[in-house]
């Protein structure tokens, strides 16, 4: 017999994660529903959120053919990785400013400029592909759920056409199954063809905080009972799940481990919350993993 | 060996969804993905749409508590049946106006007073359940599409939440895989509880005509390469289909059997388009299925 969770160290965590996947057995199937934030729960989101690299990708490959871009204040801080205009600036205004960048492509042609990242780009520190970069014992989480007829989902501040165009190679979920934050898409006539064309603004709030909630009741049309983040911008997500009837699980990973990943605190404010997600989970009664004390490994 | 699509007769709309299916199969898995229209293409939509049958029992329910209600002018053209009165007013703004009676209701309440109209409710014309009037040669049609392993959705103007709470005892399919008009959630703390309840007001357009576009990519992330409807508000979702690359089809279901069902032309210029359907479907070498030479049967 194979061990459930391989990679899970013997402890409170693990058996949490067992316990609730025994107690989910008595829930109707069609409730057995499981949603992920992405960013720092899924895959590493250090030193700087993948979709950030990827669109400083993307600038410099057009700033290459229209040099008059790097005249504009936040693409020139982008592109000399000024850290202090960047911070002056704020992420959420640098990357609207770079969505610009995207504008009137059509779906796959974004497709296409995510899968060439994903094939070429490598991480700073490790050196390996990004798709080398998700977390070993939260992908067995996944299948051990899936094993139990839970519907995965994600429910990402980042892009939805992003993580879509990599969800269902990395994680074997299928783009509808991606809550993200969207842009707008216009409708043009194309010679004799009807195409989708994106813009620059956004669709609606970022899925971060509290407006993942009306997020997930758009895309996913049920309430999760089990829900897994790592930052302040989860909390709401996960209370949502844990406020339903029945057996629920909310789960936050800790990044405690600077010699196999990054020992960080995603910190208290950053989007709307005021509370350290840590001390969030104590107070709700959510499981915490810890990185370096329950997973035996990090990455494949 | 079982026929394939049993209750389609012979002729030119069951060979042109043969040759469909078995093209199909060069295309990459990911990209098989089939789209239906709800009202009038997978289920009866005559004499009204089966939701506003189920808004007008929830009015009635609505005005035996709270008589006060009958002093509106929308309700009391909507409890009176007035049909010049709802001609005046436009469906448009009654069904708004009907939306009011679930302010407040959080999904899971939604669900069960839909799971009650299909449970008590009987058609008019056919004395049967709503469930039990669903096209069977459409449902043979989706059968069909799985086994060559698509992923099968519905673009409805209906509400989303209104055809999720059916979707899979209906069709098989999840409530993620239905893109629908959606009402706007707010998300509201009950006790130690983080709830999410209905307000009245639209989110976004509803999903007929050229919305449905935007619809699609906001939900199913994918171009369908199979769409199917029967009124002039699926023309664009069925042109953006066919604008795709490899092997396409559009489906419109003709209403001419009298007999068995109803015989009627969505009529042009109902929401946006200028063209009567069958035209566009001639126009643009879509298939059309008569009910009454092409089906066997029509409901089970």
């Amino acid at each position: 017999v194979t061990r459930l969770l391989p990679s899970w160290r013997d402890g409170a965590a693990r058996d949490s994660l067992l316990r609730f996947l025994a107690e989910a057995e008595q829930v109707a199937p069609a409730e057995r529903v499981a949603i992920f934030d992405n960013d720092g729960t899924l895959w590493c989101e250090k030193p700087e959120y993948p979709q950030l690299t990827f669109f400083v990708r993307e600038l410099e490959r057009a700033a290459a053919v229209q040099p008059a871009l790097t005249a504009r204040a936040k693409y020139r801080a982008v592109l000399q990785r000024d850290e202090r205009a960047l911070a002056a600036l704020g992420i959420g205004r640098v990357a609207l400013a770079l969505l610009e960048l995207f504008e009137g492509l059509g779906p796959e042609e974004f497709d296409l400029r995510v899968h060439r990242f994903f094939a070429e780009e490598r991480h700073p520190k490790f050196r390996v592909r990004y798709g080398d970069l998700i977390y070993v014992p939260m992908l067995e989480l996944i299948t051990a759920l899936r094993q139990k007829r839970f519907d995965v989902f994600i429910g990402t501040a980042g892009g939805a056409d992003f993580v879509r165009a990599v969800s269902m190679s990395l994680y074997g979920t299928p783009p509808e199954r991606v809550v993200g934050s969207r842009v707008v898409y216009r409708v043009e006539r194309r010679g004799d063809r009807l195409e989708l064309v994106r813009t620059a603004e956004l669709d609606g709030d970022p899925i971060e905080g509290v407006a993942k909630l009306p997020g997930i009741q758009r895309q996913v049309g049920r309430r999760p009972i089990f829900a897994a983040g790592n930052s302040p911008g989860d909390a709401e997500m996960i209370e949502y799940t844990t406020s339903g009837n029945g057996p629920t699980l909310g789960l936050i990973v800790d990044h405690d481990d600077a010699a196999r990943e990054y020992a960080y605190t995603s910190e208290a404010g950053t989007f709307t919350a005021a509370e350290g997600i840590l001390d969030t989970a104590q107070r709700l009664g959510w499981t915490v993993a810890s990185m370096r004390d329950d997973w035996v490994t990090v990455f494949g």
